[in-house]
């Protein structure tokens, strides 16, 4: 059976340029980069090329990237380390809906003693700006606000928030790992200090990210050890993967605009035949303000857990937006946030497309979600009590 | 030109079959080993096999093993976990000879307020285990010992100090990054809570590790994100680099012992013909509690670097014993904390041997170093003096 694979949010799949690009460092140029014979140096050069070409995706300076293990690390560093730079300022800002790597770590921090003002947001998912710039003092370590919603896609202000943040004297974080490769993000037109991304939701391998520090900014490193990154990450360098990485960047600088043109189109034509074609479906999210490649669904009376097992059975990859894999029965901490009523939460699917779809794979899904969903309704007590009512 | 790689404590080559069995996990099983279908939950299933393969190399139970980017995060991991779980204890042991992810991780916390004892070593490198016992309290947070030095290979009894550790109830942690694949490591026979170890030093690629966290130890997530490694380690997996390190794992159980003998012989070989033939020259550390695989050697009267940068000519991969590459001209730590002369920690080089190596490698070396090492003394106003004395 084919896949279709329309979780691209979740993870994407290695491009084929990026591959070709890493294998020689597995077992040919298989020298450490810190040591002093050129076969390590030789390697050296290589991470000194993919550093320009990350740079190069955001409009940063080569010296103002750290290679990390991933999006989370990068977030978790950030907020870590301008906390450690600030020890007198006990506040933090970030929103209700960010990934579970900031909003566990906030959690966290504010049972270390930290207070957390939480930004929320309206029915469209979009932040309260207001209670934001209410609760920014000088007192303030830190705000951190995605560049877009991995859930929903909806995207946010960050240029404006970022400007306001600053004239308060306060280290302003973005975590763009979905902005990434969907939208352009230039760090010298955004007044952010630190930002994270991630490489395997931009078609490199897993196991790789990197964290944007503004010249200047104070930081602290989270890895203490050797000097690798110029001090600002220890350990021994993930080279295939930074190679890996490199390479990604490089492709989605070239290919941004053409990518997000053929994902929204795609995109949006999931969405109305879906929509038109499902009664008591709706989307979740701000569709003026999104990522071109996201949507979220909510079918009403269904479970998304089922739903996704459904389409399992077609070959077809997405997700629900309630946070299933931890075990729990909530749903998604986002569309709680955005007040989404609980019979529409359950049954929500984030689809996410990357280049790699195609127009056959998305009338597959718009002719196999209908009969799930219709499947699903016939089972649902809930469904014929509507019905019913 | 042939590279001979002898720079095997630095980073391996990664195996073929490890990289065979990577390759599938970049561009056809790619899913997120947290995803709800079936293309996701396949990969799930290979970092479950990951998972007990390294778990079998050490004896240890699956669910203990947590997989990190590596051994520079498992060892910080595993200290900031620790610290964190018995916030009142503000005493740690270490050694005077740890690699820098310990030595600099331990002297930053000595500045946060926590008073650090450092282990003395004898002129062998052997440690002082009377200072260690004499300064291990009931107020010890934790006690950090490697297994095996990288520098020079000298072994230590992890089990005796491990076993003294846990009577007096306090957590042991060891970095046995250089143990792995070249000694027998057994944590059901020894009293460790916490190990470290790194996949590139066993033919896995770089950028993965994993923390051995014995079952009931107190333990605070460094990454705090998502639900990935039970909670204890969040971020999406690094998956093709998990396989390759459960594959490596495999094979470095597999061929322990052989690889033991065959890089024994061979360092042996090496080492009894440079000292007979160079003279001036003299052995680091312990010969009677070393690695297998590893030799270190002074040559006195001339620099590290000036050798490496000879020995480069001839395609020779080694390393000096001192921290040249963080820019600095002061000999290794290590080497200094032995007592070693100033005039022979400078001229100090390791080399480290892998089931890679062949003999006909190890005689160009043999053939090649003299000749170098003379050269260089002929440069030296050191030696010219010292010959005059």
């Amino acid at each position: 059976m084919k896949t279709i694979y329309v979780d691209n949010n979740a993870t994407t799949r290695v491009d084929a340029e990026v591959l070709e690009e890493m294998l020689p460092y597995f077992r040919e140029n298989y020298g450490n980069p810190s040591s002093m014979h050129t076969f390590g140096g030789n390697v050296a050069a290589k991470i000194s090329r993919a550093r320009e070409r990350v740079a190069a995706l955001i409009n940063a300076e080569p010296e103002e990237i750290v290679f990390t293990s991933c999006g989370t690390e990068s977030d978790s560093t950030s907020i870590w380390a301008t906390i450690e730079a600030f020890p007198e300022k006990k506040h933090i800002i970030t929103s209700r809906v960010e990934h579970p790597a900031i909003k566990n770590l906030f959690e966290h921090l504010s049972k270390k003693g930290y207070q957390v003002s939480f930004v929320p947001v309206d029915k469209k998912g979009n932040l309260n700006l207001d209670y934001l710039y209410e609760h920014l003092t000088k007192e303030t370590a830190i705000v951190s606000i995605m560049w877009a919603n991995n859930e929903t896609g909806v995207t946010y202000p960050v240029d404006e928030i970022a400007a306001a943040v600053r004239e308060k004297g306060v280290v302003f974080h973005t975590d763009a790992v979905q902005a990434m490769g969907k939208l352009e993000v230039d760090v010298k037109n955004t007044a952010v200090d630190l930002l994270s991304l991630s490489g395997h939701k931009i078609h490199a391998p897993k196991g790789v990210g990197a964290l944007y520090l503004k010249k200047g900014t104070k930081f602290s490193p989270f890895l203490i050890g050797g000097h690798q990154e110029h001090g600002r990450r220890g350990g021994t360098e993930n080279v295939a993967a930074i190679v890996g990485l490199g390479k990604a960047a490089e492709l989605a600088k070239k290919r941004l605009e053409a990518s997000a043109l053929k994902t929204a189109a795609l995109r949006d034509k999931l969405e109305k035949n879906l929509l038109e074609r499902i009664p008591n479906s709706m989307i979740n999210g701000d569709t003026e303000h999104r990522l071109p490649n996201t949507t979220n669904i909510s079918y009403e009376y269904v479970e998304g857990e089922a739903i996704l097992l459904m389409m399992n059975e077609f070959g077809i990859c997405a997700s629900s937006g309630s946070a299933c894999t931890s075990g729990s029965l909530e749903p998604s901490h986002v569309l709680r946030a955005m007040g989404v009523p609980f019979t529409a939460a359950h049954g929500s699917i984030r689809y996410s497309l990357s280049d790699d779809n195609t127009e056959e794979e998305i009338d597959f899904i718009i002719e196999h979600t209908p009969p799930i969903i219709k499947r699903l309704r016939d089972l649902s007590p809930f469904w014929s009590q509507r019905k019913a009512s």
